[in-house]
């Protein structure tokens, strides 16, 4: 807090005093920036006016987009590198917006006739055998176990000891030992359906590993569904994708376009595999969920079978649909700015960051006690039926860092309080969604009263932004020329962001699917299922004719 | 449901007609037992009386009480062996208790300032190198990774390649893990205290697997917090196991003696170590939860250091805590019975099942429309703070199976409704703690209106049961003759259950508590923190001065 008389606040760790002719000054050591002491709402203007040259986040987008998200990831404290490799710690924050995402989905799960279970993390070698028989060139990058116990060896060093006969796997997916239990459960149609969701950790062994967007372990879900006829695993297949559609752009405000793989792209096993496909800020598409319908081929491969209403034997018709800590990174980079993480209200873990402003000991106490009444009103309000979330900051940090944690943390409203403001009975507002010197003073019984439809219109405004974005971004393409154009950064030494989603015709062929995969590293996102005009035409790539345009994109 | 004029509702796959002289009967083939058709009240009765020389759960406590425990989680459908050799898979119903322990713990948890975040399953081989150099004869039965890639051998036999540098370890606890990323968040007593909370699996390959108390792979949650002083981490060891006291006896219904672990029974590592014991059934302790006072030895070992106040570098003090899926087991053991599982209301997943008694097919949609008004008055009640749970168990089957399922299953309160009963406004109740023919009638206005009050009275009702019979296996032991026979089962052939706690006085030494060990299989649970009278007396072992009693017991 701003100490009376001295430090104006700057925390001493990082400050130290100096002077530069308008008035005694702090060098704030972290950022490297003069700050003059005035009051407290000149000093955060002049605060922000010294340092409006940078941004909160460096590099911006524009500077450098990867470079970028790794930068807002560590300055909301969202995750941290752990020492094992490709592994990533997902910090309290982070982990409080999976909670979020989990609680949310599990409801709808739930809504939609769903259970949870919890299978074995790890699954036998042998249940990848047939897979591998049937897969030209196998080579599945997973984690493998093949001891059971630590020993110290005679040179002093620890080894691992107690082979297993049989190997295990890490599981990269649950599908087998689902499956195995299916089989088990699974005697007559009136077993079905059976429609299981487990939230687990998963491993796949990445080469290259990006915190949220591909790491050696995350989290999701999976759920695994069997059922008696192949019109209700397909009705199932596409209610889950529009779980899934309605999550991203209702809760995390992520329009998604949610459509149909091509075959090449398809989950090994399924007969139709659907994604929703979302446009990151650096126009490429991120698959943010997928709906498998996997016909009967799994429960041949699993043996799951059942006594039918004619007493034949049956093989059921299953599903299986995820979702993952990847929606993480698809949050970051729809809402990210170069101030930090944006959240949208309904999956925020906190909707409110409460910035006392203390400039006296004597005044301490009173200001403290004022900011929790009003955090227990704001409390008391309900928005989208779960009660308003409100920190108190009272950290030990001067009232422009506080700000700047909250910004670069992406709470939806910041509240700063001080003396002045409790005489007029007011507080002064921040929005996430506006820039960070924009604020405004608003009487304290308005802001309470009015917090829900705040919050609802920051929600509102994140998703028509990403909306905005994304329709600026995407292009009905007839021609090759225009196409490879398109999907080509100017400057190939120091590409800078280019492309977007491209609408064009595709004959269906998989060499045409190929060329712009190789060419420009381009792919067929999806063949969206309610888009716009998707007319007959001819492919953007070999001109032949084809009977509808499908989404193209670089993608991650 | 029954069905009008055929089959008396008993689902064609297991029934068959035949008659014995007293009506038409059906053989349930799933029961071997002969059921008269009759009206829906006596059909029930006489299904009973028929049964009533068996329980639903064969064998009986008395008769095999660990064949008992395994046949109670296979009738509630809790769990179900897995091709994994000592894991399990916990079905919906059994995770949805663990979900509800989940939920509440970790409500508990955030009201005690602390956080959740997510830690990587693997631990490099190398953290464990230290802890292996400092014990003697150190073998840690852990799942350790060696390898990254599954491939087809030349042999057309699938197999692990590519040889990691260094192994993993699956995580049997992540204390070093943790440690090294709190050595790296941590610098200034500033950044003191984090109290962090992680809900994971981790792996400890066990030889003897039971479900639910000893599995390879477990759920739980690990509390790793680090503190400024040894007060305040002192505090938050105490803290912490009366949070777990709280919820044991609160929402689990289960009585537990918190207290102080012997030193031979630390935690490696630990200053102090304290549990809370709770009695089974067959009179064994079961510990149910760990807080761990960790001193400095943690952070010493981890370099967690911070910058005092006086601005000389300090270690951390630091705690861990945690519970288990093993919560679970505890709850079969201390309130199942030779009908299967009871369930402590707080805890249950669904609080009451009503089952539509459907004698025609005509009354269906009157019946079921019925039930279905009552389940929503009955959710719009609360108890403790959440929506009465509510199913409606349309289910193909006869109202005796159904009956059964909600009783092996736990459920507190069932309620059958008949055309008489929807005639007279009335339901038909059961009570899951009194016996399964002990039902009642009761005006459909006052079972609605009273549904909260009486699953308070059951949750209260189990409590006290099981306090009960905690007391009655208490026994003030002084003499070692008394103590050994009180441990000795009087058929070493064929076991019975025997013993309980033994209140008795300790010398403290190491000796007479490896003696009981060796002697009885009996160790010393705790020093209870405030249990009951423990004047300096003789140690029950060797007879020397002892300051105080413990409990001694055979534990699981």
């Amino acid at each position: 807090m701003i100490r009376s008389g001295s430090c104006a606040g700057v925390s001493e760790d990082v400050a130290m005093p100096c002077s530069v002719g308008w008035g005694p000054v702090f060098v704030d050591l972290t950022r490297m920036v003069a700050v003059p002491i005035v009051t407290r709402l000149r000093f955060w203007e002049m605060y922000m006016a010294v340092t409006q040259s940078t941004t909160a986040i460096v590099p911006t987008r524009n500077e450098d987009y990867p470079e970028w998200y790794q930068a807002v990831i560590r300055a909301a404290e969202l995750a941290d590198n752990s020492p094992v490799r490709g592994c990533m710690v997902i910090r309290p924050w982070g982990y409080a917006i999976w909670e979020n995402i989990r609680a949310r989905l599990d409801q709808m799960f739930k809504e939609t006739g769903h259970v949870n279970a919890y299978f074995p993390l790890f699954i036998p070698l042998s249940f990848f055998q047939k897979e591998a028989e049937h897969v030209e060139g196998f080579a599945k990058e997973c984690a493998v176990v093949t001891h059971h116990r630590l020993e110290l060896g005679p040179d002093g060093k620890l080894r691992p000891s107690g082979e297993l006969e049989e190997p295990l796997v890490v599981r990269p997916t649950s599908e087998t030992i689902i499956g195995a239990m299916f089989a088990r459960w699974i005697e007559s149609w009136r077993d079905l359906p059976i429609k299981i969701n487990q939230w687990a950790n998963v491993v796949r062994w990445e080469m290259r590993t990006r915190m949220f967007l591909r790491t050696t372990e995350f989290l999701w879900q999976e759920g695994h569904t069997a059922h008696e006829t192949r019109e209700e695993a397909w009705e199932e297949t596409l209610t889950m994708l529009e779980v899934y559609r309605r999550f991203a752009e209702e809760d995390l405000a992520i329009p998604v376009i949610p459509g149909e793989k091509t075959p090449g792209e398809r989950f090994p096993g399924a007969e139709n595999t659907f994604s929703i496909e979302a446009m990151m800020q650096d126009r490429k598409a991120l698959q943010a969920g997928t709906s498998h319908f996997l016909g009967q081929n799994f429960a041949r491969a699993s043996g799951i079978q059942y006594t039918a209403r004619d007493r034949s034997r049956q093989y059921a018709w299953t599903t299986s649909w995820g979702v993952s800590t990847r929606l993480i990174g698809a949050l970051i980079m729809t809402h990210g700015d170069d101030d930090g993480l944006a959240l949208p209200p309904r999956i925020a873990p906190a909707h409110v960051a409460i910035l006392p402003i203390i400039r006296s000991e004597a005044d301490r106490a009173r200001i403290l006690e004022w900011c929790e009444r009003l955090a227990a009103d704001l409390r008391s309000q309900t928005y989208e039926g779960r009660r308003v979330e409100v920190v108190v900051d009272v950290s030990d940090e001067n009232a422009g860092e506080r700000n700047w944690r909250w910004i670069k943390r992406g709470i939806p409203v910041r509240a700063e309080v001080g003396p002045r403001d409790i005489a007029a009975q007011s507080v002064f507002v921040g929005r996430r969604d506006r820039a960070p010197r924009d604020r405004y003073s608003q009487s304290r019984g308005e802001f309470v009263a009015g917090i829900a439809e705040l919050l609802a219109e920051i929600q509102r405004g994140l998703y028509e932004r990403a909306r905005k974005f994304r329709e600026e971004h995407t292009h009905t393409i007839q021609s090759w020329d225009e196409f490879r154009s398109f999907f080509t950064p100017a400057n190939p030494e120091k590409p800078e962001i280019h492309g977007g989603f491209a609408w064009s015709h595709w004959c269906g062929s998989r060499a045409c699917e190929q060329k712009v995969n190789e060419e420009l590293s381009v792919t067929i996102r999806c063949r969206p299922i309610d888009f716009g005009e998707s007319e007959p035409g001819r492919c953007v790539v070999c001109g032949a004719p084809a009977q509808e345009r499908v989404i193209f994109a670089k993608a991650y």
